[in-house]
């Protein structure tokens, strides 16, 4: 991730605006709760072209998150702006970028407004990974897989700033041979990727756990759904058991800027690479112009 | 808190060194992984007289939250000269203060040297909490009161600053008509408070959970039991079951700079109240210079 674009907005008014910053500025106090508490939300889209992709679901999901924080309801009509003009300013950029966009509470103590802003970056270049494909090991998150309906306290579901955990689960992949990671319940579920939606072929239909397991819906596996079901492939979004993904003929950790990178080992077991089904769903995905 | 004296540092060299900034500076990038992921860590001391209390202990346990998130191993000596000096400016504020001190990983992306700062604060008077008592409510975490051992890349017990949850249960209680959590195992066992840990007195002993169920090893805690042992009272550090805590004729949830706060109700049942066990113990960590 290299920083292009900064836009920082102020939202200290219930319109709100932004302003360009330079991308390597400081403007974030140290008493601010996104970095105190890791106490704020982002979202990831994926730009083509300078237009973001899957914006509508992304910016749904920041509204989602931001209630489940109890955050001030994001002004979305300025959210999509800010997005939209960070991804723009990237049109010639001739790689693929991304807009990272971020709330936090604010200023610790302060009666004060939301911090927020959309930062424009160039995305690492994921050919070699859809390729390729990666090696991933199994991680128990720790809660059960109805932990989002028991204990919605546990922000289970939400994409927060506090995703400390999501990158520790890398290192410890690191640390058994792998890079990348599946999270599952400590009931046997399989949830997602510490940064991405899993999406298997079981028995030939493409399958996905549901949001409802304390995993983000993703926005990346919304529209891979959609465009396997316009070419009549069957889908569903269901439960999925850390026993049927040994069945599975082929597995996807998919997410905004790698696409949907095929898994090619599980813990150390070779899971089938279906390269045509691949370049299908990323072609599909790179053709998207919204 | 009301950010009074910051002393930022420069990690780039072995050796390190600090400055001092305007408290209200921003100082900290949006592409610093201490806000887009949470992930670092921080510290909170007490300071009396200018003199940061519990220094050792709470230097101890940045160095152990640092080694489980696999951060570069903090050089304590300048760790400590910086919150020496940070409280030492202080001295002269005549009300009870604070240092925060923090680091992150650094700037996404980039082979970059951590962030670190030192935030010297005004402490919110406890004089009220410590007389009236607080209403608390028992809240699931989520895990196994044995997840740090069988799980640790999930980073319980650590200080970092993915902190969302332990402020979102605070909006929770309050919710529940509370103002402090108690958490609990999915097994049944009594863990820490969002910011605290638990002492009780059960059977006429002082027990605290130990740090092996994914909790902080806390300094204020660690304090009050030196205090309670040289008085010749019992101390133990136990398991505790949600079952015992209904036998305790004494909760206190205790944390640096609240000390001991006597817990009145839990779940709305009463707690009894002993104001001469709790004054004898704040008497004590408010006589502490070290
Ligand atoms: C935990 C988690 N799950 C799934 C995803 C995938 O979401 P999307 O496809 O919208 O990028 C992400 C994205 O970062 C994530 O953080
Ligand atoms: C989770 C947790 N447990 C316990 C404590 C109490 O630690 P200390 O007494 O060192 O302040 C804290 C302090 O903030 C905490 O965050």
């Amino acid at each position: 991730m290299k920083p292009l674009i900064l836009n920082f907005l102020d939202l200290s008014t219930p319109e709100g605006s932004f302003a360009r910053r330079e991308p390597d500025e400081a403007l974030i106090r140290v008493d601010n709760l996104g970095i105190t508490r890791g106490d704020g939300i982002f979202e990831t889209a994926g730009v083509i072209e300078g237009v973001p992709l899957a914006l509508e679901a992304h910016l749904a999901r920041f509204a989602r998150s931001a209630s489940m924080l109890d955050l001030p309801e994001p002004n979305l009509d300025l959210w999509r702006r800010v997005v939209v003009d960070t991804a723009h300013q990237m049109a010639d950029a001739g790689v693929l970028t991304g807009v990272k966009f971020c709330m936090t509470r604010g200023i610790e103590g302060e009666v004060s407004a939301p911090t927020g802003w959309a930062l424009g970056f160039i995305a690492d270049d994921p050919t070699a990974v859809r390729r390729d494909g990666i090696d991933v090991v199994k991680l128990d998150r720790g809660f059960r897989h109805d932990v989002a309906e028991t204990s919605p306290w546990l922000l289970q579901g939400a994409k927060t700033l506090s995703y400390a955990v999501n990158k520790s689960v890398l290192r410890e992949a690191e640390r058994r041979g792998a890079t990348d990671v599946i999270f599952t319940s400590t009931d046997g579920y399989i949830l997602e990727g510490p940064s991405s939606s899993l999406v298997a072929r079981i028995d030939g239909v493409y399958v996905t756990p549901p949001p409802s397991m304390g995993i983000l819906p993703g926005t990346t596996q919304g529209d891979i759904f959609t465009c396997l079901e316009r070419r009549g492939l069957a889908t569903r979004v269901d439960a999925v058991k850390v026993a049927d993904l040994d069945r599975a003929d082929g597995v996807w950790l998919c997410s905004s800027t790698r696409g949907a990178a095929p898994v090619r080992t599980i813990d150390g077991n070779a899971v089938p690479l279906d390269h045509a089904a691949t370049e299908l769903i990323n072609g599909d995905l790179d053709a998207r112009r919204s």
